[in-house]
């Protein structure tokens, strides 16, 4: 990943491909296009591409357009999650993620409510005054969430070099309130016993009743899944058939040849023939009467099963 | 958060919001007041708020002061989650969590056990005779607690720099053991062997065992919770009725003119109609006749399930 | 825990506690008694007490004497997790823990499979030749153990004074081998990857499956767990009811009280009732027909509740 | 492990044990041999060792040989997981890692997304335009997958000392952009949003996902791995009963009377009796008569417990 200030070959060449990318975009966006969360992402990841790309090629924002090509990627990333809907294993598991983002939203809640409580207090009691908003954040939320996660920061009483008494190093934390006998002046069993309670209620108590949620939700949705997951693949089949037959980099011939139809023929507007086979009529009303005695079949073998159940039977025979 | 000897102004609109709101508690004080959790949360964060604002506005006892807002921040935290009550989702899962805390409970117990057993003996073999009690709480117990989060002690014998040899640095630990050679005197194979039975005992039976008790918790309450639920919205919804209309930093005004009344109609005490809808005779009337005919027409088709149950009809047609 | 070389007053009461509560074991060595795990733990934590307080009262093995008596320390701790038997929510946790130490068991020879392979393996590939055993062991099993809960080894490679170059130092590990260059010679991205999937197959893998034993064990004894921890229950009051009535401390008069009886009236042993009451014989007799009057009772409504189960109506309707 | 550049005794003895199990491999090499997963482990220990074993006597080659020789070791205790089918309690459990292990490949699909979404975004911000490949995959791959299990990397900015500025020197990573003040150029507000949501997703969702997964596979599987678990001890014991009797290192001359055996009556191939009795002919027909007694009398039973089945009578009796 050379990143020079004038685009190498390779770079030309990704930048053309994604190009035909969006191309490929514009030309599906038709009705009902933004209700689903993938086409959302894949225009997300449009725009910040041609954003990025601007940038980058003036030399002020030059590092600020690389950084919305980095968070870009990220978006083509989770975008790719959509092709996992075509395995028979991770398809069903798409689906149920989708509902655990729902209950994880709300278990954030939860959660944050506890990271704040401890991290305000923890702050408010270690440091005295700090007028930097980023250091308040980083000690008052990211520091308690990270803790979750089982990453501890260090004892700020041990080492006096990796704060800065004023707050005035950009690079360093302001140090704990010290007393006048340059002793640490805050109770240091009150933020044991804080941090103890803390782990006790968040990694403990909430990270396990998440665990459990999860292991609710799973059960519950595992036998839907299936059903679901085979409407979704129809979906995406669908929408590759619709698709020009040439991969992405080369499909840039086919857009064109598409807009060259449809300006010349403007008056005649093909028809998209989704997924349907022309038959000839004597075939066409065969397969119609197939249908219908296959039709017919079923429903008899339905009732017939109904009436063997052993609910109906008892009914029967109870009321004989 | 400036914190400064003197209150600023944004301080004292704080002052003034939270007093408004400790008013309004005083006024809900009726009979049946401290049976619930949430209630008892709230005397206690007005109680500490009060107690901290008396310090925080003398000089000696201002960090004091300061500590004791802080942790009725906390306070004022937890009592926050009572507003979840109101969400379906979230409504349930509070519910869950009082009955895991109750599970927690009992769990501590068991996992005390292994954290003293573990945390005393180590530190009886490490180090000789600390006599102060700070240190000797921090090495038995608040380590072997922080092990089980994956925060592990650093290796004590690598560097001679983090503790004091005598144990008259307060702001490090003692030294262990050194036999005549400067030498660890200690074997350090026990350590390590307890260590590794410690962390098999707690980090994986233990926790492992509390995941399974939520799981079977969660499992066990999650088809009440939805009632309970709807109970504890209605005592919400009723209790916010209750309430002056205006939000809490504004609300004084209603207190006064509460008090206002009390004090001038004495003897007219004003009937507070709790959620009842003033009908006119006829319009009660047809609805307790709509009441009747409802509650007969469910009485029937119970009585009519019942009867078509399965095992009464088995029962009927064996007994013919 | 002053641990002077003469014992002070406050551990010379300890000792003498300690020795009564030894006593007390002596008098309960009936039959049967080595059949339960707690009275192995009882006999354990007397026999290494009375060791411990030899080697103790000493000069030469005055260390090794405290180290026993800690070690001591945790055998009481978890023997103390035998009252929890009383109660009714830790009761049946604690059959249930005996059951997952079982799964555990068995879970070990998995695990220690994996640790020992990659330990193996890793040790083999960084270090050569290194004649010292516990660093042997603490590299190929320990530290590798230890990455199961999170607490990674630092990278060996980026400090040079945190181990010795020839394995002579005993206090650090021997360094890993150098090429010519005085470069780490060992492929680094082989470690890597051993890692990777030593982290995958056992921090992911290994544990996870271990949560699903728990969790299979967990509901599968939950139902019977409720009928065993009244039987413990009633043998533990049985024995505290056998038990003189002083608390330990203050047993030792009994046990010399108990002594005396059995040398003087060694003719006429004192029949030890237990749980007994002794009845007059005609209460006797009507509670005898009380007992028969209520098991007739008893098989009559399960004779008439079997004769009205589903399955058997069917039978005999259908037979009919 | 002493490892000097000719093999010691204790080395030799262990080739000629190796050699000894190879030879018995070579033996069992029937049709149908490569189907199993844990022959393949054999063929493939057997082919490393001597590989390895070719490379460490060469003197330039000797390290790599010590290499392959480790990794030997590693497939060679995998190997070892095969015993455990024996076992009645871990027999069904390796069954059961069998079936996790497909769950956790399709599960690492999603992981891996999501770890180098993040890992190369991460490594796009802060380092610009590191050639050398090896720093890159750490940077962008093992970082992010480390943090997974807990590990996080340092924090780059507090330590000048820990990279190199032009990236030259190869045993450390080169520095974040540094923008003309000499200060990180890199907005840390996105990294540290970055790295939040990333620890949200992986850590918590999608391990607890897995875990989930887990759980749902372990409770579908557990009730046929039983009878699976049987034939599979049935092949063992099969195994084990046509190998020679002696254990391995000194099957050697089993095997070479094995060869000769071949070679010398090579025209009267010994049959192999596959755990079969030879009896007597009125033996063998006392047996298969009694066997189709016990057949008939199985039929029999079983026709009659399905006609006192619950749903048949049911449909007995109401088609009556």
């Amino acid at each position: 990943t050379d990143f020079q200030s004038a685009p190498s070959l390779r770079e030309q060449l990704l930048y053309v491909w994604v190009l035909s990318l969006i191309c490929e975009e514009f030309r599906q966006k038709a009705k009902m296009y933004f209700t689903e969360l993938w086409n959302i992402l894949d225009v997300l990841s449009s725009l910040l591409f041609c954003l990025g790309l601007v940038f980058r090629l003036t030399t002020e924002l030059f590092y600020t357009g690389k950084i919305i090509l980095c968070i870009d990627f990220v978006v083509f990333c989770l975008r790719l999650m959509a092709i996992f809907t075509i395995s028979r294993t991770l398809g069903p598991k798409i689906i149920i993620v989708k509902k655990m983002i729902m209950d994880m939203f709300f278990f954030m809640f939860l959660l944050s409510i506890w990271v704040v409580a401890y991290g305000v207090a923890k702050q408010g009691i270690l440091i005295h005054n700090d007028s930097r908003l980023s250091w308040i954040i980083q000690g008052a939320i990211y520091e308690p969430y990270l803790i979750i996660f089982g990453n501890f920061p260090k004892d700020i009483d041990s080492d006096i070099d990796s704060c800065s008494m004023n707050g005035t190093d950009p690079l360093k934390p302001k140090c704990p309130v010290l007393n006048e006998n340059q002793m640490p002046a805050f109770p240091e069993w009150l933020n044991i016993i804080m941090l103890c309670v803390y782990l006790l209620f968040v990694n403990i108590l909430l990270l396990n009743l998440l665990i459990a949620i999860f292991n609710f939700t799973f059960q519950e949705v595992q036998d839907n899944t299936d059903k679901i997951w085979k409407f979704q693949r129809y979906e995406l089949i669908k929408e590759y058939y619709r698709r020009p037959a040439t991969a992405p980099p080369l499909n840039i011939y086919s857009v064109f040849h598409y807009f060259y139809l449809k300006i010349m023929r403007r008056n005649k507007p093909r028809k998209h023939n989704e997924f349907k086979i022309q038959l000839k009529p004597e075939v066409e009303k065969d397969l119609l009467h197939w249908e219908g005695l296959m039709k017919d079949r079923y429903l008899l073998s339905a009732r017939q099963e109904q009436s063997q159940r052993t609910e109906t039977c008892i009914l029967d025979t109870s009321q004989r």
